[in-house]
């Protein structure tokens, strides 16, 4: 590879796309400050919400930035340039492609999930058409930790985290007052973030008692006797219950409760109470137990402020300034990857991977995660997930020393 | 006061009822630690789960509980003791009380909200009747913030820190990705949890928009037009609801969604999507907005862990050991009051007040809290609650200069 080619001078360009996390800023301000280490990069531009503001030419100067705001942008949740949920059709792509060349960009960054790297692997091919070269790179994130290629996805982590923190002081009040309590995770068709809550189990009978994956079929009847069983063994029951669950013909269960679609066609799940709700009757109906409730956690999984796990943080700041590095390294494209490495302690490497490898298709829960009987997490699960979401509250409890009757 | 009089000794018995909080452990744990500087307070028993624990005879022996676990358990959330939502009978008092003498209880701490006040109230009401001496205190706790006689109630500022955390992280979600978000927070009569998301915002334009609280009438057609102007202003719209809003005729919103009634005679009101998904499917049928999402922040509010006001912990600590204090300077009995200090810096410090003074009845926002408009909170209101509070997480947001097109 010529020096001439792996030096081509030009803008770059940056945007995010899809559902934002607590960490998809560390990403942005990570890609940031790595460019403006390279001379061979003239203007650093952002596009606020995404491909649309491509389109429009909504872009915003990063390089003028200061390093104070994007360091308090880095630590701030949601996608500091604006988010779209647009899945661009082959003219968008020939019009963003204009508008690239246009501002003379000649390196371009995508932060997103599998859609956004389908964006990112369309826009590339229109570049090569055109015999133009544009550097094109995908930079992960997803909450759902549904990225193929990858060990885990910047943004899950620290959802994670949430999620079982909610579950550890959720799991204490149903102690404090016993009923049922059903908590809906979000994960569309990955159970990653639904299966943290087991990170919550910190002592013997804590909860969540069960766990209900996208990935195994939900059955209604077994799941109000798998409840019932729980209940009459602690007394309680805490269970943790992915939006995205399914019947054994795949139908989505909330499917019939909720109409809305998404731009990508996806079936809007997050933002309402119906499953859980329903999943509320259906226990009321089939038990006689009378404390049943439900929550949603909805949005605050990915957007809560000061829950964040510091691996995720580190890692989604690093994959940024990854493919910054890769993409000044020559005349290559692609999407960055977490792997893990083998061995006891803790530790990832950043590679790149082909766009189309980690495009449109998902990756789900592996079956060595899930427990035989289909409504729990596995030890291999725990071991895999502990080091990245980190350090958990600490939980005290009484020795409850009997008073004679 | 006779010092025979001052120093009866017995044993002492504390519990927890109603709602758990993040905090009502630190109220238990110092109260425990004060009595263990008492002679004349011999053992130091737990009621397991409010009430009934007494009526059980379900007793632990806290005093032979270590420091390290005391204080593991103060930072803890929910009732280390369990909780009741249970309104004792006059033959419950009477039987509480005959459990009380029997176990040479001289010294009884309820630990809880007007519900628990009046509960503490009729059973030193039994004992005054047979002529025991019980010095019976109760100890406040509510993150609803009702209790009359005090400033504010231990609980409160821990769930309004979550709640205006919530809402922060969710006005930037909304902000990547516009639309309009309704939250539904707790407060079954008042409104002070709902208005504590006025501390979210932290920028000009900052979310929530619209803030509708239990003190005012909810207005249906109203509410749709509001949101389409707040709407139309902003791009998008960030509303908090509380769970307890009233139509013009005192009749809750949720009424109609709703049928679970808790053994105090509420409406369920927590645990459920209803409301929020029929605020969404109103402003879906009214205006023309097409991203429409409701929250239901529900038990996350009050248990939490790691999401702590740290005024908040101190002062419930404070108002368990003050309890104490007071129970062993006189043949006493009352609640224990949080009082504000007069003055630029925030104090505060606890006066004794009577049981009936608080039992019972619950007090709302007052007026000066409340916007004109009926749909936002005071300055008033921000400076009352801030520094009780305390820090919430920086946002660090972009200058967004722009590019010329």
């Amino acid at each position: 590879m010529s020096q001439k080619t792996k030096q081509i001078a030009g803008n770059m360009l940056i945007a995010q796309s899809g559902g934002p996390t607590v960490v998809i800023n560390q990403s942005l301000v990570g890609a940031v400050m790595e460019a403006k280490k390279h001379k061979e990069i003239k203007k650093i531009y952002g596009a606020l919400h995404g491909i649309k503001g491509i389109l429009g030419e909504d872009l915003i100067d990063l390089g003028r930035e200061n390093v104070h705001t994007l360091q308090a942008v880095a630590n701030t949740p949601s996608s500091g340039l604006g988010s779209v949920r647009k899945k661009p059709t082959p003219e968008d792509c020939a019009k963003i492609f204009e508008k690239l060349k246009k501002h003379g960009v000649r390196y371009f960054f995508y932060i997103g999930g599998n859609d956004s790297a389908e964006t990112t692997h369309i826009i590339n091919e229109e570049a090569k058409k055109a015999g133009y070269q544009l550097r094109c790179f995908h930079i992960p994130k997803t909450v759902d930790n549904d990225l193929r290629e990858n060990d885990h996805t910047p943004g899950w982590a620290s959802a994670a985290k949430f999620v079982a923190q909610a579950f550890m002081g959720d799991d204490l009040d149903n102690a404090a007052l016993p009923g049922v309590k059903i908590n809906i995770v979000m994960g569309r068709h990955a159970g990653f973030l639904t299966a943290a809550a087991a990170l919550a189990r910190t002592y013997p009978g804590a909860g969540p008692h069960l766990i209900y994956l996208p990935e195994r079929p939900f059955d209604v009847t077994r799941f109000a006797a798998e409840v019932k069983k729980a209940y009459q063994k602690h007394g309680r029951c805490v269970v943790a219950v992915s939006e995205g669950i399914v019947d054994a013909d795949g139908t989505p269960i909330a499917a019939a409760y909720t109409k809305e679609v998404d731009s990508h066609g996806n079936v809007q799940l997050s933002g309402t109470g119906a499953l859980g709700d329903f999943l509320v009757g259906l226990i009321k109906q089939k038990t006689d137990i009378s404390r049943v409730r439900a929550d949603t956690f909805g949005y605050l999984q990915r957007s809560f402020p000061g829950v964040v796990s510091e691996n995720d943080a580190k890692e989604a700041f690093a994959a940024g300034r990854e493919a910054v590095r890769l993409a000044t390294s020559g005349d290559i494209d692609g999407s960055v990857a977490i792997r893990r490495k083998k061995g006891k302690k803790y530790q990832v490497h950043f590679e790149r991977v082909e766009l189309r490898s980690v495009a449109k298709e998902t990756r789900h829960m592996p079956d060595a995660y899930i427990a035989k009987n289909g409504c729990d997490v596995t030890k291999a699960f725990l071991d895999y997930a502990a080091p990245i979401v980190g350090q958990l509250p600490k939980i005290g409890r009484f020795k409850k020393i009997k008073v004679k009757k």
